[in-house]
């Protein structure tokens, strides 16, 4: 679609990396990149108001088409006047196809070349979803950035397995393409590829230039943080970041660890999504500048200080940990919206330094010094090199 | 206490009923009666902020003394600073004596001269509650009100067990009020008595001229709400509130619907708190100036008006009924924090608006209005009149 060129801006190129800072502007405003989407599966941050949600510094939000299209119903939320009113966010939201979840969540009951005859997990009822109805349902919703129908397989998956995947996902985002251009909304929704192919450089090959010709406003990576190790997340990028056209954003999906983070911007990567922070963070465990905390510990009872003294959130600026751990151990909701406020403003601050860093042309110094320092507290160390099989 | 002469001011004495506004003066801030009460029973209000609280107006707040006794413990608590700064409410705070959980939550084992031996509701662990550790555990938590420890029966109770409950709470308030002064901060933390006697208009006096002998700070009425007819709580008040000393704040325990605070009110009662308004909140039904609504309920499934058009809450002001039905059927929590802001606001706003009738020396009208408008699309009737055995 021609109206997508130039709705990526970048403003920066790394000069030891193919990291990037970039500006990618929507409808509801612009997000600086490379940039951490919070995930609100059901219309919300568990536990957060969009009024926190903004003020730990979120640009984007994720929510989920299989969740909304359950409950309550596009429908409701397109009488509502878009997921954008129904939930009171006034950012930018990208909505993913649904695929994963029909895929992971439901009972699954038939793959068939028009789509997926499925059973909800939550009351048994069966549902089909077609590249056309993902479509439908997402363009009801009305995020700014929707995503292609496509079919992610678990880790490992044998390469003919995944080479028919690879097919049926290339044929899917071909119809989620027309589906789109003649019954969406391409002026207002971003639709972007999804490049499956599991460890294979080659299918990995073949699903990114059969994207590429369709001349999408964005692609994502999709297919990783499914259990591999971290060096065949990164071997993975490496082969297909650079197949992807460079004036198009990038985004890979279900990474939310800071490792994995840095590694996936140094090698070109825009956007990210994950569940992990805020599910580690209603769990009991929060990221600091001083290591990982799980607050729920007996250690922490009569500790008195924030959870991270580095930390300007607003949980670290009125509350102890002594206090959070006493909320967490008699199940008070309060206590996992301020582990969940500190931990996606730990990210949300990460990703600022980020991006100073790649603005500074200083991305080693920081690669260099987060695994020497923070990150090396945090557990992280840099990913095992791996070679992919068939590159 | 001479020192507690003139800590309440009252300001309007009502023309046509003993209702009347006033200030308490707290060592965290002046409170403007009458006042509701929210319940934080473990040091947080459920699903709320200490600022959230601040913004619906509460202006003090009680916690639960024996449920803080048990988790964190009243040292853990006394090692954070006290009650305020351990949940960063800067407010007055007021703690019940952990009687009534005693009697009703524990597994009783025995009441003895001593106190009362009983086992946790948590984990069966036994322990022995006495007026002094009441009084000394009171005094860790650090609350600008704190409450004799007493025997609270459950309704109805036969006239001689009520009798003995009676000597028994009476001995307990001489064993409260000595504590208090010898071991505790008489300075900085008032002593209320709790005037019981069930539904028996001579133990009723019996109890409260025995508690107004130690000539306390403070008075509370308790025994009531627990499940006799809305006449008998009214017809106790008007047994009770004469015999107790005008110039010292009244206190209503465990009262919170928007009916029985007002008549209480009329009847000459300071202060309220209940769970109620709350825990109705997170079971998904708000008040509203048009009715109660049982936001779960299907019919606001496409309803996007704010819960309630004439509210100025958080919740009102940002997001619509279908939003948070959906939140709650989904069982993300901000649905319940949103009906609980709710409801808190609106019974604040129900405050203000009692105060400024009581100032205007409208009650009557305000009363009439009540019944014929608001109070009976909520459901409300006036109570039934009732009298007391024995009066």
């Amino acid at each position: 679609m021609s109206g997508w060129h130039g709705w990526f801006t970048i403003e920066h190129r790394e000069a030891h990396s193919q990291a990037r800072t970039g500006r990618l502007a929507t409808p509801h405003g612009t997000v600086e990149t490379p940039v951490f989407m919070p995930v609100g599966t059901q219309a919300a941050v568990k536990t957060l108001s969009p009024h926190e949600l903004r003020a730990v510094g979120a640009q984007i939000i994720l929510s989920n088409t299989y969740h909304l299209y359950l409950r309550p119903g596009s429908a409701v939320v397109a009488a509502a006047g878009g997921l954008h009113r129904f939930m009171a966010w006034e950012g930018p939201i990208l909505t993913d196809s649904g695929g994963f979840q029909v895929f992971s969540l439901a009972s699954l009951r038939e793959v068939t070349a028009d789509g997926v005859r499925f059973r909800s997990h939550l009351d048994g009822s069966e549902h089909l979803f077609t590249p056309e109805l993902s479509m439908a349902v997402q363009r009801d919703l009305g995020a700014d950035i929707i995503m292609c129908f496509d079919e992610c397989l678990a880790f490992p998956a044998p390469y003919d397995a995944v080479a028919a995947s690879v097919e049926r996902t290339t044929r899917w985002a071909r119809r989620c393409h027309r589906a789109w251009r003649e019954e969406g909304r391409p002026d207002r929704q971003a639709l972007f590829g999804i490049v499956q192919g599991g460890v294979y450089a080659d299918l990995r090959r073949r699903s990114a230039e059969a994207l590429v010709e369709l001349d999408l406003p964005g692609y994502a990576v999709g297919g990783l943080s499914v259990g591999e190790p971290a060096g065949l997340t990164v071997a993975v990028l490496e082969a297909v970041v650079p197949l992807l056209p460079a004036d198009r954003p990038r985004y890979l999906m279900g990474v939310g660890t800071p490792d994995l983070i840095l590694e996936a911007v140094w090698r070109g990567i825009d956007m990210m999504d994950c569940v992990l922070p805020t599910r580690m963070a209603r769990h009991g465990t929060v990221f600091t500048s001083e290591g990982r905390l799980t607050v729920r510990n007996a250690a922490f009872a009569r500790d008195f200080r924030p959870l991270d003294p580095a930390c300007d959130c607003y949980a670290c600026r009125h509350f102890t940990r002594a206090y959070i751990r006493h909320l967490l151990k008699v199940n008070e909701t309060l206590g996992m919206r301020l582990t969940t406020i500190h931990n996606l403003r730990y990210l949300h601050r990460f990703m600022e330094r980020l991006r100073q860093a790649v603005r500074a042309d200083r991305l080693p110094e920081f690669r260099a010094a987060f695994y020497a320092g923070e990150g090396a507290a945090l557990g992280f160390r840099p990913p095992e090199p791996a070679t992919l099989p068939g590159a």
